[in-house]
């Protein structure tokens, strides 16, 4: 559903507009690499009370995306994700403040030698260069994206969702504005004075949501260094399958809570139904329940019940199922392909392990790598489980649900990656740099 | 050209006899990944002994390669690249016990804080997986692989080059007698005694030359996380185009000199006719030289006569070649691709750049991001330089030649990125690693 006058443009004048994108893209890119923290900073504060100053306009452009979303029938569910509100502006604006407080990443000494001949090895943070976002209807995202890489000095190439279309584009027509310096500030600021503000192409949108623009952005191999798709499986999928740029993702959340045989019970209870219930349609929800046989007996019926005032649907193994009928607790039994579920919804597959190795293994095996906790009092069975499960966040005695951005402080998150090249888990400014080794010498020449 | 039985199997058979090592590897993985330091050191230190012990066996397999080389009139230099004899079998071993005396990088710890509601989220060090890696002929990369694989916890799969089949089986057969314990070492060592050694399957190779193995091996993108292609470029073109597994790789090594106006002279010299001259046929040799117009005068002769000494042949711009007209020493005029080849050869490409900034312009548009450096006594200049040129390395008064894993004290490489994801640079054992993030609470939920 292509909203836009592009989309109609045949495709060689796609394909030029698209190469003229990156190619903008990565000649800003230089320019960012080496900005300096104060003038990408100062862009950040301007951009925070720019967002300020332009709820009216901001509303504007999300009515029309709002009532296109009714016109084609977006459930109530999605036209909420797009919504746009005074609150929901002064987090967005907020969130930019957050990211602006936050050290710089870039020129980061990561490690240091000298060696015996003299020479002196530094390995330095540095941009990747040029990041392209693909995803989906939260306007948020557009932010948080763009402030991220911009903090990082990347430049980012956003394709948004065909229902953010409008706000979208007010959004970055914000950033530009910050882009360039004094835009809106008094001169008086000595730092702001100094700087020529940073380029507009930083931040670029595709300004059509064709599909064919898209693909032919997943092949600017030359021009684009990453590619982060955020947003449902198919679309993730349409986008590996069509890059040749790499890409960091993760497909699903399929995440497990481990209920050792020496976990408190209390604990144990608190953690699955916060990991479940709490908000279940993202991806760090838990999806997925085990069980040591050892206490299943008597763990099961209790939280059973807890999960089932909470309206969650419980699909059973046969020895869970065997537990709960003996206590007259509804279930259903579970069918094989329920146990690698991402159900993203108040259901949970529930089976009874015999072993801590069982249950590690079963979880590497089944689980997507996202998120995987065990609950126990026992230090030794968590150190095994928190070594031997392969997933990109592992946690003891807290909730699958921690395993995002904010929660770990990083300010904001461009995603979360189960992929284990460059960067695993929640990415933040650090997982948006590359490094570089800078040399220097006394005229050492190699013997 | 095939050497063995298996090239002649049916396409199905080739594909199931890949995906089982795969498979194996990915079995093998999860073991290593939680194995001592102890039980790697040890197995590395009995494949250092058999290396040694196996001198007649080794040499037996490589006269069996030679024999071929010959009859494929393969040319001296890749002769000699194949041939083994003690010494390098000496040096082999030596490589062995350098990374075991390495420390293991396995869960290291890169960050560690404790938010606000009292989770302690730790970023742990942990091996990649499985990886693949493609090479041509120089039997020491079997070693230096595998062995940089196991120390990192990873499992290896091997693909070798046709030319050293025999000796590269040799190899990996004496790597499995190191993998198992006390193979031949006795069973004092009480550290030996409690290990049962180390699967087998962590380092294969492929028993086949035939391309359709490895094909079929690189879309195996669920058992085997990363490809490693070491080689020409056409080798690792060919890796590429056709690898649904991330890759990381250099294709080429067109690297610059930059002599800035500010250089020492002697120190210039030096240093150019070190990356030129020492091993033209490698990597990190100069390709390509750049000097300041301010400079170009004086210098550019004497620089001349230098490389005209060591049979360098110099492929002038208009402007360097004027000058050296004027002093009646030999050069030809560039071509335009000149200034983007890389020779491996006693051949150099030169130009006069009227500025720093150009130079830094030039280097960014023309090389190929893997070893570029800068001669100047100008601290500004260099800083400038080395922040503003977007390669893997950059080097300050010191030879290009120096960008090597061994020249860094990573105890041996596994190859060298000019990509930006992951590893940039010299990859030694941590950039064979991936990390996670391990979080421990009290039983904390979101709210």
């Amino acid at each position: 559903m292509p909203f836009c006058g592009y989309s109609h443009a045949v495709s060689t004048d796609l394909v030029q507009l698209v190469t003229a994108i990156a190619q903008r893209a990565r000649a800003a890119s230089r320019v960012l690499a080496t900005a300096s923290a104060e003038a990408k900073n100062a862009a950040l504060a301007r951009l925070a009370e720019l967002l300020l100053g332009s709820t009216d306009a901001l509303l504007a452009a999300n009515a029309k995306d709002l009532a296109a979303a009714r016109e084609n029938n977006l459930t109530g569910a999605q036209i909420d994700r797009l919504t746009l509100d005074a609150k929901r502006i002064a987090q967005m604006a907020e969130g930019v403040r957050r990211v602006a407080a936050l050290p710089d990443p870039v020129g980061e000494e990561l490690e240091r030698t000298v060696r015996p001949n003299g020479l002196e090895i530094r390995k330095l943070r540095v941009p990747i260069g040029v990041i392209g976002i693909i995803y989906e209807s939260r306007p948020n995202v557009t932010i948080d994206c763009a402030v991220l890489c911009l903090k990082s000095g990347n430049a980012a190439i956003l394709r948004g969702g065909t229902e953010s279309f409008h706000t979208n584009r007010m959004l970055v027509e914000i950033i530009h504005q910050a882009l360039s310096a004094r835009s809106t500030l008094p001169s008086s600021s000595e730092a702001w004075a100094k700087e020529d503000g940073l380029p507009a192409d930083a931040v670029q949108l595709i300004p059509t949501t064709d599909r064919a623009a898209l693909t032919t952005l997943l092949k600017l191999d030359d021009l684009i260094h990453c590619i982060i798709p955020r947003g449902g499986e198919s679309l993730i999928r349409f986008v590996v399958e069509n890059s040749t740029i790499p890409v960091i993702k993760h497909f699903k959340g399929v995440c497990f809570v481990y209920i050792d045989k020496d976990a408190d019970p209390d604990m144990a209870e608190h953690i699955v139904i916060n990991a479940k219930v709490q908000r279940p349609g993202v991806c760090n929800a838990a999806e997925q329940l085990l069980v040591h046989v050892g206490v299943a007996g008597a763990f099961l019926p209790r939280l059973a019940r807890a999960l089932l005032e909470k309206n969650v649907e419980l699909r059973c193994d046969a020895a869970s199922a065997a537990i709960l009928q003996q206590h007259g607790l509804a279930h259903r039994a579970a069918a094989p392909e329920d146990f690698t579920t991402e159900f993203l919804d108040l259901i949970i597959a529930v089976r009874v392990t015999p072993s801590l190795d069982d249950a590690i293994a079963t979880i590497n095996r089944d689980s997507s790598a996202h998120s995987d906790a065990i609950v126990t009092r026992d230090a030794g069975a968590a150190r095994c489980f928190l070594a031997g499960v392969d997933s990109a966040t592992v946690f003891w005695n807290a909730s699958t649900r921690f395993n995002d951005g904010f929660e770990f402080g990083l300010g904001a998150e461009i995603g979360i990656s189960t992929d284990r090249l460059h960067a695993r888990g929640p990415m933040g400014l650090r997982e948006l740099c590359s490094y570089k080794y800078v040399i220097t010498g006394t005229g050492q020449v190699r013997g």
